[in-house]
């Protein structure tokens, strides 16, 4: 984690320096760093003081961007000095935690340590929750409500509610339906003559001719899910009002979203972190993205971006748009490397790196690869044939340019990315194995029901998780049955999100919906929803100043220590409970090993 | 219930009629009477044209409030020639039902078809849900959205959210600190002095702090919940917020609750049953209610207002305020009769009770009375001992006096009062059967799980039930037990309400909210929450003309001919299901008791 510039907690490194009879030293230069929050008269898209070019050349080997000092470094193989990825360590370290997670002994004790986690927390409410309701009732004016909370995980194209969408089409057509909205070579449609030849007329379109939301239909069938993108089933809708590049520039997609964000703005405590897509089709999307989130300015203070990656490799490749995989990796890394490299001639592309936090890696996980990444697997140039690489193989592949853009940028001042990846929504365990190793934190996680083993280790590690259950109600898992209640009840730092709102909620705020329904249904107290709160901004992108300003000026401490009642409205009783019991499990752990020695 | 105006449907109607080889004619001189909605340029609070007093006199004979022509004919006991109720008749129906619920073969017979109807409408869903769906898609402009949804079940005194009430009384404190809002003989204070006295600043005052939510520590416990209506956990500030009678005369409840209605008026598709108390402790109370609601004007075009009489004689009669419960009755019916016979005497009672359109009886269930009513029961005026009459009595002398005050309005022209008693949320299944003798439509109805026979006659005579799971689950049942879901697939007619938006909801739109769980939790498709939708019209106070409005002008016809797709947004499909299913059970009855013969 550290060595890509993502987060690990301090708490599990000292035990884990003390076991190999070393002292830990805490190294702030190790942090992620974050853009600063747009000042009040300052303008979100200035490019006024952007570095200078370096001159540096970048060459892509094996799947990872090198970088070297000019043209000539890289012809004799010299590339900067940069701590580059070692892929037998990372197979090394993976083949290590596959043996591990299948050991029987190791299974038993961490079930055991689950199942008494949760067993101590059911006696630490019984005993406390009483006693934390008093500490909330004496905290002064900061209750669930203006506790701040961030949607830890939402798609762009989905941001905005079903109605919302619905309002919004047909204020577009009342507003200009002579406007030129499709364009191909033979022919332009105007806004009324596309939506004549779908048949059809806006004001008659309802929330059900659009059929956007996710239904019983869509339970574990992630293809359907996935045409609920296009409204009224019309990709040419879907292609006008959700995406980026169309006749219009993508004027449509830009302002609805920053309805949403305004939204936002208006009900002040609530954030959002959506996704926007590279494809790795091309390395035009880049350029072509920043001049759209330029042009438009997209932007609110109450939105952090990120950009997700589906893995569709095998459809690109299958249409021949790409000769093998590491064309893909290019598209999407070369870019940016260029960009941090030279930013004076990538201008709105760095005002847009400027404005990203992380990465997230996106799409079906019940899809099964059938390749299983070791030593001998083709490297991403040799990989041409038709099938799509594993979850870890991409994830591995993703890590790697992370870490060493992450690099790179630091030295320049500029902000560094997380990887963020959807992560055992479905599928193989593997893939929560793969996160584990390379992530900051994750999306779903919902399989880490299935491994005792990973479950403690996300546990033991803190990793944060961006829990959805309403989006898992619609696609894979059944509210009631959702491990959120679980997770939280043992300590597992879970967060709530949306995924996607379009698809899947009622009300206007979305977030909050997310939030009610989770305490109704699982009778979360305000003290639990106030933790997963705080957990939310925890997890997020959000800058250091906004975390100071959030959660309390030590927020980066561990336990009660780093929890500011008056701004987070958890109980100290609850974060003492949460340390303790934290370090004890570490405890054990380090004790077990010794009398081992 | 066509006695009593109430209302009954014509299906069962002419099945009965039929198997009594009588025929059967509609009667719409049966149908209760509603008030017309206020026309755009009319006050709502206008007494111009009251008609006439009557110069009845009346009085109150073992429970029931007799009418006649003067004193003189009262003393000669020759009451008006209005039809009385029968209390020996009521009982003998009674023991009937009673011994019907118990009987083997009838709870084989009902719990057979009530499975088969579950049954049938699980083949129903998997045949015909995408044409169902198709239906909707292809109905323009109307969707769950812009359907009207009626929240049928809503206490006054809890009708705004936790957080609206915090805002209310922050602004309270904001405009005016120095106000007078408290006065008693010995001392008055201002709204500053008030919160000194209580030991906080409204500044610091937050969610938790005012404490009205239920949590887990209400469920199962009715007395903490009771509690929960005290912001901060003290009376005073019940007292002043929420309650019509205080030193303000009740001005911060009147606004709040019209804050409440405007909102309302600005979602445009909902609408709410509010419920005020009259508690039976003085005559007075009504006047000093009806001076409230016309002092402050407090109308709203989308509230129906109800009329709650909590059963809490024994603490009344504990504390000697009353001498025996008829004195209760008395001072519950006597005046409105008052008001009904003489408007001109009564102008602020007679308006109110234009906007009135039923009464609710209310309190917790699962107290056990201990008693037994029957035909040796004392009368109200004997009933002098501390002991609370059982649900049943109470039930059946409320319907008694609504039974005749609905005959005399009538006659008067003016509107008439539906009974729509609180009933199975806890406690005896006789409560049940109690108000399916007597009520037109009941609120809760949880415990129809426990008795097959109730469950089915409740099915055929589609007796509206008001289901509030978010409520139950936050006291008496745990949400994924509730059993609106199984009721709804039955073809039981439930309709989704709030109940108490401050101790249970967290979103600004409580009935969205409500609406949402359930969609999410019983993954409900678009038709069945429109269906639940209509069915809230239909059980509503809302005038005809409403009704006409909202659902189409056949909407008092049975099965489809009844819905008008465009307003309901109702599949036909799904009409015609529900229809011959019940004609279907209706007539093996019919044909069943044919064959006996």
């Amino acid at each position: 984690m550290h060595k890509s510039f993502q987060r690990f907690p301090k708490t599990p490194s000292q035990f884990l320096r003390t076991i190999e009879s070393e002292v830990w030293k805490p190294n702030d230069d190790l942090l992620p760093v974050f853009s600063p929050p747009v000042k009040k008269d300052e303008d979100p898209f200035q490019s006024g003081n952007l570095p200078e070019n370096l001159g540096y050349h970048v060459e892509m080997k094996e799947g990872v961007v090198y970088i070297y000092a000019d043209k000539a470094a890289a012809a004799r193989g010299e590339p900067k000095d940069l701590p580059y990825p070692n892929l037998d360590v990372f197979i090394d370290d993976m083949n290590f935690l596959l043996a591990l997670i299948a050991q029987g002994p190791v299974k038993t004790y961490t079930h055991r340590r689950l199942r008494f986690l949760s067993s101590k927390f059911s006696v630490h409410e019984m005993l406390n929750e009483m006693e934390e309701l008093k500490e909330l009732k004496n905290n002064p004016h900061r209750d669930f409500y203006n506790c701040r909370k961030i949607d830890t995980h939402i798609h762009a194209a989905a941001c905005m509610n079903q109605k919302h969408l619905l309002r919004f089409i047909k204020k577009s057509y009342r507003e200009n339906s002579e406007r030129v909205v499709y364009k191909s070579k033979d022919k332009t449609l105007t806004l009324k003559q596309l939506f004549e030849q779908l048949n059809l007329h806006p004001y008659d379109l309802t929330v059900d001719s659009l059929d956007v939301h996710a239904g019983r239909q869509t339970f574990q069938r992630f293809d359907k899910f996935n045409a609920k993108y296009n409204p009224v089933g019309a990709s040419e809708l879907r292609d006008l009002y959700l995406k980026s590049e169309n006749a219009i520039n993508g004027e449509y997609f830009a302002t609805i979203i920053k309805e949403v964000g305004s939204d936002l703005e208006d009900a002040k405590y609530q954030y959002a972190e959506p996704r926007l897509s590279i494809y790795g089709r091309s390395p035009e999307e880049w350029p072509k993205l920043a001049s759209w989130f330029n042009a438009h300015r997209v932007y609110s203070p109450n939105m952090k971006w990120m950009i997700q990656v589906p893995r569709i490799y095998d459809v690109f490749r299958s249409k021949n748009f790409l000769p093998h995989f590491g064309k893909m990796l290019e598209n999407i890394f070369v870019p940016i490397f260029q960009a941090t490299i030279n930013p004076q001639d990538n201008k709105e592309l760095s005002v847009f790196l400027r404005h990203i936090t992380g990465f997230d890696s996106v799409d079906d996980e019940s899809k099964h690869s059938g390749h299983m990444f070791s030593t001998k697997s083709p490297k991403p140039e040799e990989w041409s044939h038709e099938k799509n690489p594993s979850y870890t193989y991409y994830v591995y592949y993703m890590y790697a340019n992370i870490m060493v853009l992450n690099h790179l940028r630091r030295e320049r001042g500029m902000n560094t990315f997380l990887f963020r990846p959807h992560c055992g929504e479905a599928g193989a365990i593997t893939h929560l194995l793969a996160a584990f190793m390379t992530a900051d934190n994750i999306s779903h996680g919902l399989n880490l029901k299935k491994s005792p083993v990973l479950q403690y280790l996300y546990y033991l590690a803190q990793i944060p998780i961006a829990m959805s259950p309403l989006s898992n109600n619609s696609l894979f898992l059944e509210y009631a049955k959702n491990p959120l209640l679980d997770f939280h009840q043992k300590g597992l730092m879970v967060s709530l999100s949306t995924d996607d709102p379009m698809q899947f909620h009622y009300t206007k705020e979305p977030l909050m919906e997310e939030y009610a329904i989770a305490a109704q249904v699982f009778k979360l107290s305000t003290c639990d929803m106030c933790e997963i709160a705080r957990y939310s901004v925890l997890q997020s992108g959000l800058s250091h100043e906004e975390k100071l300003h959030i959660l309390g000026k030590n927020y980066q401490e561990e336990g009660p220590q780093g929890n500011d009642i008056r701004k987070t409205n958890v109980a100290q009783i609850r974060m003492a409970y949460r340390y303790e019991t934290w370090c004890y499990e570490l405890d054990l752990i380090a004790e077990g090993l010794k009398s081992i020695e």
